[in-house]
């Protein structure tokens, strides 16, 4: 695959990665959503006791894309998933193999650590990488809404009556 | 609130949240998914390194219902969220509130551990719940597919080429 190499993320790819989630973000229309910050990626993903990881594919020393999971849990299995949340390859690096690299090493991470499903979430809008998703044998989940709360909503919430 | 409690579940509590995860599957018309066992929801909730919390809602000493949660993350956010996998309530037992205090002690968690969000996801034709959800102020995340890949796909998908 193109000489593609896959290694875990370290402190010093803490600006990389920042990188990668805004344009990320320019991708989903979402950028004014960023508040991350170096500091706050840091402290997220690289703290001793950060549930958070991070992969890097790199081609030679170029780095092409990222990879960000963390374990979640179905009852039904009563196991832990490996959970995407990020999957990145910058636009000038598409074509490569990266991304497809990318979730195969999670695939096998998935498996090393005894998990029951690999999940992530994808645009409804991005045909193209729900196009491959499928191509790769991953079953969409359509029957299953997410709902979030968040900001005041939630403090006011949270409040006892 | 009709004298309702809710405590963390302890691993006494394994057979009561196993009949709860089976009571729940038979209302998702998925009973034969589920895989667990008490053995199996002892070592993976119970464990010293389960990253996986569950809370009991009870009347007095009578159980009512039970939230199964652990923390997910977001990148735009570079913070931890508290993802509910799993709200349930018995049918003898609806209508005391149990589910929106189960709610909202998450809420309560969530913004005790710095969560930037509070989040679930609930079956498209359970419109009881989505009206309730709504009705308390949730964001339903309608552009958002989630996939998902498990058994010999999985398998099949992380060999190497």
């Amino acid at each position: 695959m193109n000489n593609l190499t896959i290694r875990q993320a370290v402190a010093e790819d803490t600006a990389l990665i920042l990188h990668f989630i805004r344009e990320l973000a320019i991708y989903e229309k979402a950028e004014h959503e960023v508040l991350a910050t170096e500091e706050t990626i840091r402290q997220s993903i690289f703290s001793d006791n950060s549930h958070v990881n991070a992969l890097i594919c790199l081609q030679g020393e170029q780095p092409l894309g990222m990879a960000i999971y963390f374990y979640n849990y179905s009852t039904w299995l009563a196991k832990s998933g490996l959970y995407l949340e990020d999957l990145y390859v910058s636009p000038e690096h598409r074509g490569k193999g990266a991304g497809k690299l990318l979730l195969k090493k999670m695939a096998q991470i998935a498996l090393q650590n005894n998990c029951g499903r690999f999940e992530w979430s994808c645009l409804d809008w991005n045909q193209p990488s729900r196009d491959f998703y499928q191509s790769i044998g991953a079953q969409s989940q359509d029957e299953w809404v997410g709902y979030r709360m968040s900001g005041q909503t939630l403090i006011d919430f949270a409040k006892e009556d």
